[in-house]
């Protein structure tokens, strides 16, 4: 038999799928399940975006521009000059989802064995894109203590070797909820410039900032034109995850032109999506001051629940739909999978996400859980009190 | 500046990409261009997928499972067994078009610097596939005299080397058009298991086969299981390549889950395009009879008319819907720019794919050109003809 590549072995799995049998077992045996580990919003998607694809005229369903349709990427342009981002459409790759703008961005600016260096924990996906490009990631690690606020800048620079291409970064982050400041933004400007250095920053959350902190964008801070490349995507924006439409935006040149060339080799990006994308944009302001108030309000009963909990520190989010719990218990990863298997209150249970997933530093986060705030309140709040009891009787506990 | 990868820089841009401005000046100063270089059928797409789209009932687009949707996958495997391969759900991954089933198929065999052979000439984004994944390509010529017949075993075998990790090739061929035998596929089932290779087969135009012969999949051929690795793709079966969906097939499981890792990694295809490719399945083979239909007879226009030319040499299609021709000029590429910048016949010219960039053998096929019959036959007839007035006059002849 012939083997599999090296790449192929090491490509990481879900740090959830493992939970899943457990899951499906839990539900089969009657269990109700609620599922705090998912990052598939429950928001209804933009009619807007949903009627034009309904109402479609095509006859027959042609390969878009692998760019992204020029209309489109104009649309796009405008929408971010009205959130204080002056970029134009030829500043603009359309990608099959963010994950694909990532996928893109690190071919472009890492060859293999190249070191890209991302505070942890982070986006568990980036160790896929890493390891199918062949890129080394290199974890700089950030703390609970702080709500995961940007770790030193020397520690960065402890890190840089002749061989480190990029600093990645996500903003507001998955999974901490962390939102960089301004001050923040420009220090990693600094040092991008300093070690001549990419800039990635995946603002796929970047309308999710709560308490009216204000996004700021790397596209916004001077003096990085040729090192900035930002990520996005219309999946959590307007919870329209299974489009599968983002980009990837700079105004390097050839960066635009390299990611293009990626693009090509895949054709295009899928047509449906993009109508429902351009549509989406059409969505009225409401309904984002809708989905911001009902996020805000979720975390803020979630945090506020989980901090009543004995033995257990939570990182308040300030954006982003998720947050990092550390809770009582030696091992998350047991403790995740004790819930599914051995546990029940009122028949019922949760699922959430062992962090040390979003880690890649061994050891790291092993006390730790994600939990995304995707739930009704009602469920959320039954959620955190199921979570609360299990860890009264929990036998692993620290 | 920051610098892009050398990969970045390697990435091949499409071989018909520098024409594009030509072409577009030349539809500016008023020339009608026929379009003999592209891959987009003009057959409409079957009604059934079309209004499954416009009858989805979706309000939250959600993501689709990274696999697959549990009930495409079971109705593509019944596809399947319908024509003669047995195969079930859990060996299909599905993909965002074959684009990506290939990709997912290179990372999956191939590590940086591993190499795999591909009878040239190919479909020219394999380059891009194998860039991207640091993969090193390795052409085995075939030749117009015998219609890009299978090239001799013995040249497959002086070509491998330790870090060869599998045969790709394309049934029926991008841009060849030739169609492999039975025989052919057993040949090359013997070398992947005397030499434990994959045998990687894009089979994305296995419908389009002609004159009654019956097209033979690498999953069709036994005692290859573990090696076999089929790509196929909606996009040119039922004219929807706008649609993005594909998959990779193997009855190897170790394939099928590290394919999956990569699927998990981008999370999902696009939603909108597996209800259309799943709806799609439903289409009656009236709509295959008449597309065949019109294939052979455009294909038959072609060549025939291509025939007349003195000094053309067409390789005759038994598939697919493209077809090589040497043509009496020096160079190819420069005849295609002057089609283009320097040529009128009744204020009308056309455009032609030079075959090099489907080679990877330096100065191969400089004098071919890559003919799409993806026009309705008398903008083919008219198309050829304007060839024929063009290489009259050419001022760069063998
Ligand atoms: C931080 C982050 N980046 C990128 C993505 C990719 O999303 P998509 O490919 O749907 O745009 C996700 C999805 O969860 C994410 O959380
Ligand atoms: C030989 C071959 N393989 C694969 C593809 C990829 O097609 P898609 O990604 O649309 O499925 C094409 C498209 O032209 C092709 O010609």
């Amino acid at each position: 038999m012939p083997a599999i590549s090296e790449k192929g072995r090491l490509m990481p799995e879900s740090p959830i799928r493992k939970l899943v049998p457990y899951a499906e077992e839990a539900k089969k045996q009657g269990r109700k399940v609620y599922h705090l580990n998912i990052g598939q919003p429950d928001i209804k998607t933009p009619q807007v975006a949903l009627d034009a694809v309904k109402n479609n005229n095509i006859e027959i369903l042609e390969y878009a521009r692998s760019e992204g349709s020029e209309q489109y990427r104009e649309k796009l342009a405008a929408y971010y000059r009205g959130k204080g981002i002056d970029i134009t459409a030829g500043e603009i790759i359309v990608s099959t989802g963010g994950s694909e703008a990532l996928l893109f961005a690190m071919g472009t600016v890492a060859d293999y064995g190249d070191e890209v260096i991302i505070p942890e924990p982070f986006y568990a996906n980036y160790n896929g894109f890493a390891t199918a490009s062949g890129v080394k990631v290199v974890p700089v690690v950030s703390s609970i203590e702080n709500n995961f606020a940007l770790p030193p800048i020397g520690e960065f620079e402890k890190l840089i070797t002749p061989k480190t291409r990029a600093i990645l970064i996500c903003n507001p982050g998955n999974p901490t909820g962390y939102l960089y400041s301004k001050e923040e933004i420009r220090k990693l400007a600094e040092i991008v410039k300093k070690h001549n250095l990419f800039l990635i920053s995946d603002e796929v959350y970047r309308e999710f900032t709560y308490d009216n902190a204000e996004h700021y964008s790397i596209m916004q801070e001077d003096g990085i034109a040729e090192h900035a490349i930002m990520i996005d995507s219309v999946s959590k924006r307007y919870s329209m995850c299974g489009a599968r439409i983002g980009c990837l935006i700079s105004r390097n040149k050839e960066v635009i032109s390299t990611a293009l060339k990626f693009a090509q080799a895949r054709l295009s990006s899928p047509t449906y999506a993009q109508i429902a994308s351009e549509a989406a944009l059409e969505t009225p302001q409401r309904y984002f001051d809708d989905v911001i108030e009902e996020y805000v309000s979720r975390r803020n009963l979630l945090v506020s629940e989980l901090e009543k909990i004995e033995g257990v520190r939570v990182a308040k989010p300030k954006g982003a739909f998720y947050c990092i719990a550390e809770l009582p218990v030696k091992n998350a990863d047991d403790f995740a999978r004790w819930l599914l298997e051995s546990f029940q209150w009122d028949n019922q249970t949760v699922m959430v996400a062992p962090a040390a997933g979003f880690y890649s530093t061994p050891g790291m986060g092993t006390d730790q859980v994600r939990i995304a705030y995707v739930l009704r309140k009602e469920d959320l709040l039954e959620a955190v009190n199921i979570l609360k009891e299990a860890l009264k009787v929990y036998p692993g506990g620290k």
